[in-house]
Parts: structure tokens; C-alpha cells; sequence
């Protein structure tokens, strides 16, 4: 069977296994990006128009463009809804972006770690992936400028609010020289943020693109943290010189993005309604993460550096002790409890050992503690094992 | 701004612009695809449970693709559950098969004419498209094994079954033959039936796949004619040497198909309740196509020629006086008529004139005649500009 050359960097996903493997009921996943069962918000169908079973257009339910556009000004992204495209999820905008931008050998530039999924799509492509290390506040300013000297990426990938997966929240400073240094380069950017609205401070920060000046750029998003990640619904919000590319790409890929799930999502978007269950999502991740760092500091203060996450679903554990987190899996596994290894958020994972993922969403508070007192166990088990 | 090289070949979308000029409410639309209002079903939501709300599987919900495995094995097809992948509709079936086979410059074995959205698809990722001749019943079978002795192609994507655009039914012989020479040539056929349920006569033939003894296949079906395109809900169903990349590259593409639209559609497979739908719909369709053809011989007898579709959705007129149907566009716009030009069906279009894609499911009955009439008078008028 002849292949494509794309299909021989189709990576098998050791996420596949280990999700498939943390539905058994009885494990304690820490592994997924799942939001809570309990806060799916209970959503009405009986007043959707029989017209959404028809076919739509390519560009999405015109009121939805309208709504997602009045949010992006509100946070300062200049745009109209012209400029927004309905996507299939905002995974879907990480595909049309490989396809407008990427041939083999294509430069891109990524953060390390970043999000895995970013990374196998572009890689599939054929990406060559440049990357720039994160920092607490963001990505290495100095680094990031020699990145962009000596290369010539034909975009910059980043997740600027509370990254997947590093949690890191890029500082104002940080946002206004990243923007900057893409200005002065001309290099597009493609900010991802489905985490924006998972904050459990005060702080928040104003897009990057919204503080470019000449650079082109995709801003992408998601009801799938807030709403139902079932109903497949994300946008992307794309300058001009991009959208109508990116709109065909889309055409060619699914037609159109299902119009059920579109007219759902604009039930929600800017409504009290979403207010109102967007405080009630956050005070119950905020009690998550409390109730796992409370957890993490009795079982890992030994092991691990960590920060406290102000947003979204993850903590982003650093081993003082360095070893393959990936060799763990299988022992973690036998004792009910599943995490995600770290190396596979980096380009070169063998070089980045030490890192563990631990999602706060999904382990109920009471099962936390044994999950977590289990994982440190193993990694103790495993530390010892090397050291002898 | 740096494209890959695959958005080089984006065509400009003529359907997309003659869709958007159709959209005006006085425009007699013969141009579409879409199945008429009228017969969308009236689906019921109020007992879908909370889950499809979170995130699902990549492959397709288990209960879904058990019943389209039961139903193409009740076709033929020989396969099972784990052989089917949800997707989201048909078309992206097209963009992963596309991923897994096509380099630029890799051989792809299409009918002439072809649907064109599958030729886009192909095309965008480089394909060299190799084409046979289409009959009324089927491939030219001289001209089939011509092809395959003399190129490799990685796939043959064909419609055997109500073809869009010619609306041809392959013969029970021509099956056995095509699947005889794609065995001989061990040529993966991918086989795209969206039309088959939309038939209207008693005939009925076995999918090409069923008939294959050693070569791969896809074959790929969708709800969207018989239930709600809306919902975006199609399915493929692949050999084991396929499948598992088939599977990865979903999950790259949009992790998983809405699964909101995946319960509505099991709601329906192998009822009852479904059953009577499609004996409605064919009946509603019948008539629509009587209409039409009632129309035709009363406006086109003269000016074109073509077979009545047994099923499906179009006529496909060939003009006795060939001319670039394209040109006949904006004058026909310009009477408050829309159609679908043939050229753009073929690979090479400028070697094609005189073909018109008309649709029969869309126009009321009661507007059909005029429009016809008209449609008629602007290539008349055509025609005799062109003659002196």
C-alpha cells in the first residue's frame, strides 16, 4: 500500500492509549482535559428552528459570527464578523492553518512545551518546528528574538492564557513585546485560547493579536471548556489577507460546521445565562485546584516545583529529581491512576524528562488524595530504582 | 505572505458564487444540492442524555457505528463496528483519504465527470487526476483497464450509484467488472454513496466494495440527503490495512464528529420510523423528477439531450449544440435563474462544453415550467449569438 509521506509522521498517539486506558472506572485520571461532568450546563432544544437541519453556509450561522465578534471586540481584537469563521472545534482551526501554511520543510514557531495536538498537526504537514522556552510569564524575550533572526518561521503558534500544558499566564509585559517582536519581524500570529474564560483570579490580559500593529494573525477558540465540548462548535477570527483561504480550506474539509451545535452555542454566548454558569464553572475549578494543591503539597513538596495554576484545567509538575515521566505510565497504570507524561508537549522529548500533567478537573476532591498519594509512590518507586 | 504551495491550487469556488447568487428568494435555483425543506424530518432532542454534551470518541459513538455496520452489511459490505468512522459528513471523508494517499504529484483514477468538491479535495493536495469516461452505465471499461495498465493510481474514487453530476447507476455487469479489474490492478476504490436510498425504481445493486476480493476499499455514505445535513453526520467504513490511519488523522483533523448529530441520526438508522421517511421522501422526490422531466421535454427537446435519473437528485443534460455553459451564467442570473455549468465536473473543463447539472428536488413545482423556460430561451439565445 503507497501511502502519502504525511502518513509516515503520523505519530501513534501515547495520548490514545492512555485516555483509552483511563476509562476504566475504577482508574483516577489525571491524564485528560475533560471538563466536569457535573458542570455541563443543562441546555433546551425545543425552540431550535427546523431550519438548522438544513445545509448552512461555510462561514457559519451569521447571528453566531455576529455574537463571537462583539466578544473579540470586547476583549480589544479589532475585527467585524466578517472576519470570523465557525470551525468544527478549535482543533479544526490547528488543520486549516497547517493547510494554508505549511509545506515539508515549512518553519514554525511553537512554545516549549506546548499543546500536543498543535504539534502532531503540524508536524503531520511536515513542520519544521522551531521552538522558544516558557518561562513563568511567558516565552524567553532574548530567546525568542534570536529565533526570529535566524529564521524566518511562517507563523508563531502560542497559547498566551494559561497554557495547555504549562498553565502559564503571559505577563502584560510579555504580551506587548511578543506583539511586538512579530510586528518588527512580519511573522503571523495564531493565538489559541480556549482557557481564556477559566479564571480563578482577578487578572486578565488582553489578547496579543489585539496589540499587533502590521502583522497578520488567527485568533482561535472554543465553547468546549465553557459549553459542551460535544457540540463541536470553535471559531477562528482571521485579518483579511488570511480569511478567504482559510474559508475555502474549510469548505474543502467539512462543508460547513453542524448548525445544531452552532445554534446552541448562540443560546449561550454574551447571554446572563453564560454569566451566570461561567462564575459557577469557575468556583468549581477554583475548589478543584485548591483541593489538588492542597494534595500536591502533601504528597509532592518532596518531589516536584510547581506553580499554582490561575486558569485553566492543569498543573505542570517539575520532578527536582529528573527521570522519563513516559516509563511511569505503566506502573501509575497498575495502580488505578493515570497522568500525562511531559516529554510529548516538547519537539525533542527525550531532552525534556522531568514533566508531569495532571489535570484538576475530573478526580472527584474525595478520590484526589489517593490518587495523588499513588503517583507519588510510583515515582519514588521509580527514582529509587534508577538510583540503585 | 508565505502560502504553502497547496494554496496555489484553491481554485476560486464558482459553485460558492453561484450558491451565494441563488440565495436571492425570486432566484429559481437549479444549482444546489439541498434537499427540499419540506422533507427535513421533524427530529425530537427532549430525550438526548446530558453525556453527549462532553467530549466523545474519535472513532464515532459505539451504538452509531454498530448500526451502519448492520446496515451495510445488510448491502454486502462485509464488515464490522470496528471498521466505521464517524465523520463529519461525508465530505471530510474526501479530505482524510486525500491526507492519507495524495503527494503532489500522486495518481488518483476519477469517472469524467466527477463530483466536483472531491475533485477540489484531491486537486488542493496535488493530485494528478487520471479520468475515465463515464457511460450510461457505467465506466468505459476499455478505457478502465487502458488506465490501469498504464498509470498506478494510489485510490479510484467513484459513484456508482446516482452519480453527482450525470446521475448514472452503474450496471450489476460493470460493477462486477470494475471490482474485477481494481482486484486484478490491486487498486484501493473508494466508493462514495450519498445517493443510494434517493432511488426510485425498483433497481437496486450492491455496492462495488462487496464485490472486491483482495483490494482495499472506503466506502463512505452520509445522512445528509435522507435525515439533515445540519446535522453533519457521515461515516466511512475502511479495510483493517486503512483504518487505523484513517482514524488518526479524524483525530487530527477535529478529534470527533458532534455527537449531538451523531443521537439524532441513531435515532433514525433501522427504524421504522426511518423507513417510512425514505418511502416519503422517494415519493416526494418521484414526482419532483416527473415534474422536471415533464418541464424538460416541453422546453429542451430540442436543445439537449439525457437519461431520467432513476435516483438522486440531478438531471444531466448534454446540449445537442455545445457551448461554454459557464457563459450562460450571468445571463441566466440575470432572468432569476440559477444552474450548474458542466465544465467544472471535469478535470480538464475547457474540453467539456456543453453540459448543465440541474437540480430537481429544490424548485416548486408550480415554478419549475418558468424556470425551464427561461433556462431555455438564454441558451437559445446563446447559441444563435454564437452562430453569427
Amino acid at each position: 500500500m503507497a501511502f502519502s509521506e504525511r502518513v509516515s509522521r503520523l505519530k501513534s498517539s501515547l495520548i490514545r492509549e492512555i485516555l483509552a486506558a483511563a476509562q476504566r472506572p475504577e482508574v483516577m485520571s489525571f491524564a485528560g482535559g475533560l471538563p466536569a461532568e457535573a458542570m455541563l450546563p443543562k441546555v433546551e432544544w425545543a425552540e431550535m428552528p427546523a431550519s438548522m437541519g438544513q445545509y448552512g453556509m461555510s462561514e457559519g450561522e451569521p447571528a453566531l459570527r455576529e455574537a463571537i465578534a462583539a466578544e473579540a471586540r470586547a476583549l480589544g481584537v479589532p475585527c467585524d464578523a466578517n472576519q470570523v469563521l465557525i470551525v468544527s472545534g478549535s482543533q479544526q482551526t490547528l488543520d486549516l492553518a497547517a493547510k494554508l501554511f505549511i509545506d515539508p520543510g515549512t518553519e514554525v514557531l511553537l512554545e516549549a512545551p506546548t499543546y500536543l495536538a498543535a504539534l502532531q498537526a503540524f508536524q503531520l504537514f511536515g513542520a519544521d518546528c522551531i521552538t522558544v522556552a516558557q518561562e513563568a510569564d511567558g516565552p524567553e524575550l532574548g530567546e525568542l528574538r534570536a529565533r526570529l533572526e535566524q529564521h524566518k518561521p511562517a507563523f508563531a503558534y502560542l497559547i498566551p492564557t494559561f497554557q495547555n500544558p504549562s498553565a502559564v499566564r503571559y505577563s502584560e509585559a510579555k504580551r506587548d513585546a511578543v506583539a511586538a517582536l512579530l510586528d518588527e519581524f512580519n511573522v503571523t500570529l495564531i493565538e489559541d485560547e480556549p482557557y481564556r474564560e477559566l479564571v480563578f483570579d482577578a487578572g486578565s490580559a488582553t489578547p496579543i493579536v489585539s496589540r499587533l500593529k502590521s502583522a497578520s494573525w488567527i485568533y482561535t477558540g472554543t465553547v468546549s471548556k465553557t459549553l459542551l465540548p460535544g457540540l463541536r462548535v470553535g471559531f477562528l477570527i482571521a485579518t483579511p489577507d488570511l480569511y478567504p483561504h482559510l474559508l475555502r480550506l474549510k469548505q474543502s474539509a467539512d462543508l460547513h460546521t453542524n448548525r445544531i451545535g452552532q445554534w446552541q452555542a448562540l443560546q449561550w454566548l454574551g447571554s446572563e445565562k453564560y454569566r451566570g454558569h461561567l462564575a459557577e464553572l469557575r468556583d468549581f475549578y477554583r475548589l478543584r485546584r485548591d483541593a489538588m494543591q492542597t494534595a500536591l503539597l502533601e504528597h509532592f513538596a518532596e518531589l516536584a516545583e510547581w506553580q499554582i495554576p490561575q486558569g485553566g484545567l492543569f498543573f505542570w509538575l517539575t520532578l527536582k529529581q529528573p527521570l522519563d515521566t513516559r516509563t511511569l505510565l505503566k506502573p501509575a497504570l497498575a495502580q488505578n491512576v493515570a497522568f500525562m507524561p511531559g516529554e510529548p508537549f516538547f519537539v525533542d522529548p527525550d531532552q525534556h524528562p522531568g514533566y508531569l500533567r495532571l489535570n484538576f478537573s475530573h478526580v472527584a476532591p474525595e478520590r484526589l488524595n489517593e490518587g495523588l498519594k499513588r503517583l507519588a509512590a510510583v515515582i519514588k518507586q521509580a527514582q529509587a530504582d534508577t538510583a540503585t
